[in-house]
């Protein structure tokens, strides 16, 4: 296909894809003539994973460049590939936006620790452990207590979901497919997960009305007021 | 204490708490004299809670108010109570927003079904079940495919994290405190869970490494190319 026909495949504007031809994250197409060359399917794979990491994940160009040249110099291992698209991510947490005023800088050495009681202290990028770290400060200067045990559950949570991004991912059939499928879903999924947090938060709270309810400090005994 | 100690106690400009006052939002003090009013405990509770429900929670005046009449007339069980600020939270996903171009409203009848069999359809406010009809419709516009399965494991991520927000919210021992709990729980926990996230996502990818190379296209067996 020509140029013009890529950028309406993949509903890009045609001025970015050639932008995004001069900038090297997408490949030049096969020369037909002086001024004409052809596009095939690989093209479309790859400008709709660049797409994809501009704009739903949030990459700057220098972070595009990074997870585009994994895919054209191939590591060894899709764990490694998925790796560079992890770290290409910006962290859900900026930890120098969030500085909160008058709360001393954490120095993560606590976070650290329980990252590695739960053995995922290896080879993470630092902005990501510094985002946890920032993340658990905020909750902190907000005046709420996690225990251990609450920080226990939150990771398991975490674990869980990340079981199933690991599988979803697993089912990409090209390597392009794998870091499109995971930045994709690493980012929108963050609003899947949120969403169903919140109705999972009403559901068990209404199950835990119809036994207990907790909320009478007066310490008698619990009626079905709900229903 | 006075107006000023209270504001100072609080962390919050001496005009925005005269502006809660004005709105009703915070309960006048005790008047002492004719210019003079004195402020307690009570207040200062108040004062953290409306600070946070607009500054975390992201809420706005009419919604703060909602929350703030619940406290002043509590309902009689503090599941009620947890619905209240539940409904009063912006949804993760606000549906007007996030509509994608060419892309079918979607009526959420699937969607209805399936929190139906997890048996969490009951009693969710509607804006919360938008927000998950617009985050699906945002994956699957991006090209993702989520099964049942993969569904379900989100839903159970997202249930033991629920888990864990009720008992830190049971922890509280008065409805403000338990309201505060929610809100600021709720909204910064959000930022804990999706960094944990990405975390065990590359715990995971590392340990699945170490077993089978799922990335050599070529078939051939797995290398620790890891280590």
């Amino acid at each position: 296909m020509r140029v013009s026909q890529l950028a309406a495949a993949a509903g890009v504007p045609l001025a970015t894809v050639k932008f995004y031809l001069r900038e090297g994250l997408l490949m030049p197409g096969e020369a037909t003539s002086r001024t004409r060359s052809e596009y095939g399917e690989p093209h479309l794979e790859r400008l709709r994973l660049v797409r994809a990491l501009v704009e739903t994940g949030g990459l700057g160009l220098r972070e595009v460049h990074s997870v585009v040249a994994a895919l054209d110099d191939p590591p060894s291992s899709r764990h490694e590939l998925l790796g560079i698209a992890h770290a290409a991510l910006p962290p859900p947490v900026a930890s120098a936006e969030h500085a909160v005023p008058g709360v001393e800088p954490d120095d993560g050495a606590e976070v650290r620790a329980w990252l590695d009681e739960l053995g995922w202290c290896e080879h993470q990028p630092p902005a990501l452990v510094a985002s946890l770290v920032r993340a658990l400060a905020d909750v902190r200067a907000a005046g709420l207590q996690l225990t251990a045990e609450d920080l226990a559950g939150y990771a398991e949570a975490a674990r869980l979901a990340a079981h199933t991004d690991l599988r979803v991912a697993g089912r990409a059939t090209t390597p392009a497919e794998a870091l499109h499928t995971v930045v994709v879903g690493t980012v929108l999924v963050d609003e899947v997960l949120a969403t169903l947090r919140r109705l999972a938060q009403q559901a068990e709270s209404i199950a835990r009305a119809g036994h207990v309810d907790a909320s009478r400090e007066d310490g008698s005994p619990a009626t079905s007021s709900q229903e």
